[in-house]
């Protein structure tokens, strides 16, 4: 296999754009991100996407936004795992280059969900879910939430405000990310009094659905040296799954995919969790935080809250996560949240991360499909 | 990069199934592949499916095929290229296993339309289209057929019944297919005589929508021998997109994308379309029928129906077409298509097509997406 590298990112803010269309989004990503690598034109395009069909009745979005960005007549297509849509896409992008197959490829993750009523949207979510014996029967993702931060919490003895580091954490990163959704810091004394959606899970528990698009363009590692920007090598790339839906799991509170998928990634990269400098990880609801730490060994069972509560997930702290505002207030354009967490992994290992820079030189992003059906992996090297 | 052959491979009856459900068939499709191939684990699956959000509620089909097997915790994801996933999801195995990443991959291709309502079916088909300029400005998949059919006709000088071979061929070859959804055969009389579509396209110029599900096992050529059945390798793998609105494209009658796409095929392998035994194309509709036999060089611009009408289609013809019946009488499971004729030219490959069998050491498969947006090809050797 080739040595993959990224030498080309790009995103335009999460958010609700009301002026532009989901294909403008990928667009104006992709264009980005072409600039930033200093390429007018690339080989092949892979798209991470979840809801076009639905909430925009467009499919055929790999073609489309080739068309679109007038990129030729270059292989393209879309690539879908539920919330882990768009890391799927950098998976693919990756073997197409690691195989030999193309050279330059440009990744990008795209969804757009304020044109949908909230009704629909929370729907069409939860078709990530075993849509049979959950989604419809009723479950939304948030509800379903719920139910797994209720029996973590019971589990390991843990209360609802152990949670509130997460949020925190998240939201005063979000603060200084010009790309992030919601820009205001959050007290631990806000988060123990928000509103409930689905108790125990708050307003600051469950990640804010959005638009966005961020791409990425990748290479052989042998020919960084041809682009404009700072080269971050892929180092790993694993995919696992596990059961989709809760109650099918034999450990409900234990995320067996993440689990495996970062087991495998350290075992690609050489490395383990103790190497790892930073941790993209998929908070869309602050109970999976937890669980993630805990899966991907940087936190002991039941003790992701613990960690949190020490102050481990910090800008300065042991593992620093969702340092440009995660999940909670980057926001979750769905398909296109496993490429922005790639995008600012790589913005801190090129030393562009602003004020939420950290001293870094190994970064790794987990994205999850579902409640953790799916889970994805890449550790990305400087 | 490695080479990749197929060792087994799977199928449902293509058709009404009234009592299976989505996952159902996948399942059904997979497991038969494993079977053939003698195989009891498989490292990854790649699922193509076009519209399991739309009409069954249900994205993130990678994990949930894999969860709903019992394939264990192996990577899983979906791909989608509209009526071209099923191929989509075979180029995704492809990769996987000439990078080196995965050594047995499974790859599945599935669509349940019966369970929705028939307007809810054509508008979600259309969804392949240029939504913005097309599907909602009130165009089905067979209004723009209509149009370009006759654009075709009016080009090159040809009456609707010149397409009437076509229809005739494939449902010849559907009737001793036992997976096919028809197996009548029908007359030019009776192609005469077929009520309207949407003028000029009859009943027997579009290929019926159905659910189904088709199945690979791909490997490296070097371990070919670990299996039980006869080896096919994969000769040529390439994608190639083109503009998706039927109206952006600079010639309307010409399939860019399937002409750039066999090329490159052609060149993978080291062959030309005189020594391609068989030709399964994506004849959904008869006038892309015509257009793909003149895209990928097996007759000149506009001579498509006169290929046709001259015997070359047929099983001892110049290039037989739609030998097992093809997406007009075999059937059109949206996503899962691309993987039917893989797996249909793998049975003639090996010799076991049965009362279609045709001398063949060279077989061709091309899947398109929506009206042509996208064009995948492979070629497979005995």
């Amino acid at each position: 296999m080739r040595n993959v590298s990224i030498v080309g990112i790009g995103q335009t803010a999460a958010g609700e754009h009301w002026d532009r269309s989901l294909r403008d989004l990928g667009v104006d990503a992709m264009v980005a991100a072409m600039r930033d690598a200093a390429v007018e034109r690339v080989d092949a395009l892979y798209v991470g996407n979840m809801l076009g069909g639905e909430l925009a009745s467009q499919e055929h979005m790999g073609a489309l936004l080739s068309d679109w960005a007038g990129l030729g007549n270059i292989e393209a297509m879309r690539v879908e795992a539920a919330d882990a849509s768009g890391a799927a896409a950098v998976r693919m992008g990756y073997l197409a280059v690691a195989s030999g197959a193309q050279d330059i490829v440009l990744v990008c993750g795209v969804e757009k969900t304020t044109d949908a009523d909230d009704a629909s949207i929370d729907e069409a979510w939860a078709y990530g879910t075993d849509n049979v014996y959950e989604a419809s029967q009723g479950l939304s993702m948030a509800a379903i939430g719920g139910l797994l931060m209720r029996r973590y919490m019971h589990e390991f003895g843990v209360q609802r405000e152990d949670f509130a580091p997460f949020a925190v954490n998240a939201h005063a990163n979000g603060a200084n990310n010009s790309h992030a959704m919601f820009r205001a810091p959050i007290s631990a004394e806000a988060y123990a009094k928000a509103g409930m959606v689905a108790d125990p899970i708050s307003m600051f528990d469950v990640a804010p659905l959005c638009d966005g698009a961020a791409a990425l363009v990748l290479c052989p590692t042998e020919r960084v040296s041809e682009f404009g920007s700072k080269p971050v090598s892929i180092r790993a790339s694993a995919v696992a799954t596990g059961r989709v839906a809760l109650h099918s799991r034999t450990d409900p509170v234990f995320l067996q995919a993440a689990y495996l998928s970062s087991q495998q990634a350290y075992l690609q990269a050489g490395v383990g969790p103790q190497e790892v400098d930073l941790f993209e990880l998929h908070d869309v609801l602050s109970v999976l935080a937890a669980m993630s730490l805990e899966a991907c060994g940087f936190a002991e069972r039941g003790k992701g809250t613990r960690l949190a509560l020490n102050g481990g997930i910090v800008l300065k702290g042991q593992i620093p996560i969702s340092t440009m505002g995660g999940l909670k207030a980057r926001g979750h354009p769905i398909g296109a949240t496993g490429v922005y967490q790639i995008v600012e992994v790589v913005q801190q290992l090129r030393g562009e991360a602003g004020a939420n820079q950290i001293d870094c030189h190994l970064g790794m992003a987990q994205s999850l499909g579902g409640t953790g059906g799916t889970a994805i992996t890449h550790i990305l090297e400087r």
